[in-house]
């Protein structure tokens, strides 16, 4: 692992993750940019510690039991030096969304993924989760006819006020171009939204037109974004992205409208996906009730009525990467429904997703290509 | 009336919504563009039956205890001619929106009824919720601070296959140009929604910049639109009309984020109102629960946990049509609590709306002015 | 008119509903206990008003035009004698709940309902909500299979203190044996919720055992108590009436399992109804989606997505006692599904639940006869 | 591990909820009755392997590095033997609930846990949510006053048709005195809504009254009951567990009802929490936002709006077991928030609910002591 020391967020999730199924162990890390926080750090998990990166990926090379899987957890800024450090290193890599910090990181990111081999994997959490699954797997088997519309939203409220000058570190390097990225929200919240939006219609993205605003004072990046979506296949949609509207913890929502049913999905609620056939009545699909898609039971590890979370969700990324690892190493093909999880291509998207939105935005509102 | 024989609808809503309250009685009737059926109406009705406005206008001025207010439910193309001849009448009108057909129309009804000097209501009706008026009156108390984000949105299906064509008459007239007007969703929908937005905030919608589609074959009108807004002071918004969302019957949702607090409101479950207080756990205001402004219970007619639905917002603007008609006869001020009701000016700024929102998504997505 | 003078609650709900639909006309009334109010508030609605109900009734039958019908709206203790003195005179009775006070009130209420030949409704509202006759249809239609179980529960927060010494009039004589009758919450919500059961599975409560309580000190009357039923057919269930239950408006809710699905239907979310069938995914029936029974449109005003409320309910058994009326004046029958409304006898059911349930508390807990 | 192996439901979840923290580490297992796919099941998991549970705790308390704690997650007959050899052989148990299948069992576990000086925890696991948690924390600090009405309920459907004969193993031993026990729907559901009532309340159920019926025809066990409560302190309920409810999965409720607030909670949606207090608005508590108790703080792993589900509640119970051991171990007092997870007394208490339940209503309904 790279990142996730002390005082971090993700790391932690992520070592969840990993341990709730049991398909990875975790035996060393460069859990900080400090060295001694990383020592440090690595000491309490009980796993061998790094100074930096380079020398965890040069150290586990050099042991017969070294690493096979780096993940990398870190701020935006340190996603793609160490990620590509450890596909030359011929290590598969579990990253962090969004994939980097520039288009020229992502292109490069893309190469490497692709030159070496080895499986990429991006942490697009929220396609892990069963339902989502089963969205996917309904509007592929034509369920609800042609998409028309794709109503995504991000909203959060965290950054309502300045919390980057109280000293909280996740609010600070993400307000940060120089750590976050070209995008504030459009960075931190519209990349999962575009993501979860392409993964369950199965189209692209084709243009945008944004509309983006730093409402807190002094914030050089966007902290609301409001974008419209033209897709593939003639849909429309709109996107928005916040970290200031009071009352949204994290209520990522995505609704698909095709030409015989519809689609709506809250990430608060994720057990349940509502499913509104044209001129029937709307019924609640969830795990485990009623004749459902192999995709959603691929996901999930409780019976009906128990439900999953944020962290199963989480999970089942890395069950799906480690099935993607075991399978390149075994030289045979992957499980289909394994082999739906986010990599570096929907990495390089989400990238394109933000800095289009910023050209639009920056220009007063135009269409512009991904 | 004006309008509402036999198979209309909103005509039946208009009488019922005026019956609740006793404040108005139903005396006369042109109720069809077909004289014979407007008269075969009337009989149904026990009420005088006109062949066409003209005449119930000029036959009701003639009579000592002829009718004082007008109410015009006919389609929209029909609004302005008789509005304006009730104006010059002496009469007082309460009007369906959207207010007309055209921006002449509408500039040539707001000098109507403005040289007149009698009361001109426009049926908003979603503005009489209890808990719309509460949201208005928290926004104007500052209880959620200087509003910065927007996003109101009216989703309907029923026209996601094309209903126009099966003699379905409260389709065919929406879908047709000359009698729907500029916008389909926009016109019949995305007013509506403008006008709970500045409604509610007390900002107005000062550009815009539209998408718009029709997603069913041969249909001349939009039946889905995707809208940016900037409204005055610096918020900005969202707003998402459509006809072809299958799952929504009439899923008008107004969310209004302020600098410390936000509020969401719900049509098909008007009696919540949900107020998060920036860091504090979000409360679900209710009539009759806990202190409410006055506005709240100025509308209401039944005790907390007892619903109110459409027909009890409908009234509301009646009643408070009553209360301007009795001050405006009186020589007194209305009731204050009463004269937030929408009037002719709203009618304009709506026409406005639709107009430059059709504007800009000819163009392909430019901001326009209102 | 008897009862709804100033001040009173239920009278001016009942007014509301008959305007609604324009089937009654109110012309008449003795509207308070007090002479001198009853004329005051007479006065005010325009009507003819009468110092009692005899007067009332003698003035109305000696004229051509008086009244065919009364609305019986006074506490418990006040609906026997008018309710029977009007049915010996002719008039058909529309009386509110619970029927009256006693049960030998109950059984002469009956007699003279029978011998009378008048048409006498019981103002039971919420068998007038759309969703409950769509779910009284299907439990008939045999959709959910044979009823095994019924959770139905009425809880209020309203009198979690001694309101009823604070001069609240609605309080005061809610709680008072001799003007409400043998229950507390029992009476007044008890009878609803027993009604509502009954209503929908077309079973009737044989059994009751009951725990009842007085939170509040002093209070006369149960504010709380739990009944355990036993229904033919031999469904099992359990009824829960509650005044002292913070956060709980009129929380109406019931609950219908039968062998192949359920239902669900909450008073304060009137206008959906969710049915499961047994293994598949939940559906949310709401009026005008879908495939319904024609007792849900029977009783519908306003297109899907437009809310109906408490008032509208009303309305219905409003709507349904004036086609009761007119079948039995034009010697007809009735519209069937009309005369689902609840009468004479679902009253002095109301009576002998409440009675069982007071006599089986009052006796430690032990299964009561109806 | 005793019991868990394949096709076993409870185990995984164990072995999932154990690994989420990393408090403990799997490392030997009696997975099944059956020794050949006891050892097979072991192999898979790459544990040590025994034949049965004896064997088990030998084996490990022969090694230096021998396990420290047993889970015993075998069908209910199979739990005292398992539990009371560990303890006796000086290891720490977690126990799946109920305790066990009789009171004489019951007393022998409670007598072997105090005589061991070991451990005992149960894993009633619905009391490991962060807002159960400060649902418990509020009563106890009067938050919501005296404690008045309890309702608590947890519906399930799957035994609606006998899918005992179908050969599913988990129906077969739930609904087989022999292996479930003297309750069905009690057993299996009723005494994890009697935890979670004491649990939150701080109160006993001192006497119940009980109405249990078998709806499917031939089933030995109550596959419904109601159950009337009167708790310490003057409290009153109702408890429902049910396993014919169509519609229903774990519908898990708990209403809890003071002289100035109520509080309710659903495993369904377990990361909220609706607190009303008496006159005021409800408002929806959730983990991380606003101010909760460091109860709710200390049962938490993610950041607000990203839910916690049923594998984080059951690790919760696992991560406070880890505490208690540890203090054991080490001779301190544990951390006071961990010590409230279930132990040996609560199991005796579940137990003797049950069977004063099944007595009741044997009896045909009588209040009985627990």
């Amino acid at each position: 692992m790279v990142g996730g020391g002390r005082g971090a967020f993700i790391g932690g999730v992520h070592r969840m993750a990993a341990r709730l199924d049991g398909r990875f162990e975790l035996v060393a890390g460069a859990l900080s940019a400090d060295a001694a926080n990383a020592m440090a750090s690595a000491a309490e998990l009980g796993i061998r510690g790094y100074a930096n990166f380079a020398e965890l990926i040069a150290g586990e090379r050099a042991r017969p039991d070294g690493a096979e899987c780096v993940s990398v957890v870190t701020p935006n800024h340190l996603h793609a030096a160490p990620a590509i450090a450890a596909l030359e290193a011929g290590l598969h890599v579990v990253c962090d969304k969004p994939l980097c910090l520039t288009l020229a990181e992502a292109e490069a990111m893309r190469r490497a993924a692709e030159a070496s081999g080895r499986v990429f994997v991006l942490s697009h959490n929220y396609t892990g989760h069963p339902m989502v699954r089963q969205a996917r797997a309904m509007v592929v088997a034509g369920e609800i006819g042609a998409v028309r519309v794709v109503q995504v939203e991000y909203p959060q409220d965290w950054l309502s006020t300045k919390r980057e000058d109280t000293g909280m570190k996740q609010a600070a390097w993400r307000v940060d171009p120089a750590r976050g990225g070209m995008g504030g929200s459009l960075g931190d919240l519209g990349t999962h939204a575009h993501n979860l939006a392409e993964y369950v219609t199965g189209l692209r993205v084709e243009h945008v037109l944004a509309d983006a605003q730093s409402f807190v004072a002094g914030r050089a990046l966007d902290d609301n974004a409001h974008v419209l979506l033209r897709l593939s296949g003639g849909a429309r949609g709109a996107l928005w992205s916040s970290q200031v509207s009071p009352g949204n913890e994290n209520a990522l929502r995505l609704r698909v409208y095709g030409e015989t049913g519809g689609l709506e999905w809250s990430q608060e609620h994720p057990n349940q996906l509502r499913h509104a056939p044209l001129g029937e009545a709307p019924r609640v699909l969830a795990r485990g009730v009623g004749a459902l898609h192999p995709a959603a039971a691929h996901a999930t590890r409780t019976p009906a009525g128990h439900p999953e979370g944020y962290v199963e969700a989480f999970a089942q990324i890395c069950r799906d990467a480690a099935e993607l690892i075991l399978a390149r190493e075994e030289g045979r093909a992957p499980d289909p429904l394994a082999a739906t999880v986010p990599g570096v291509e929907e990495g390089v998207r989400g990238m394109r997703f933000v800095a289009a939105c910023v050209a639009s935005a920056r220009e007063g509102g135009r269409w512009t290509a991904l």
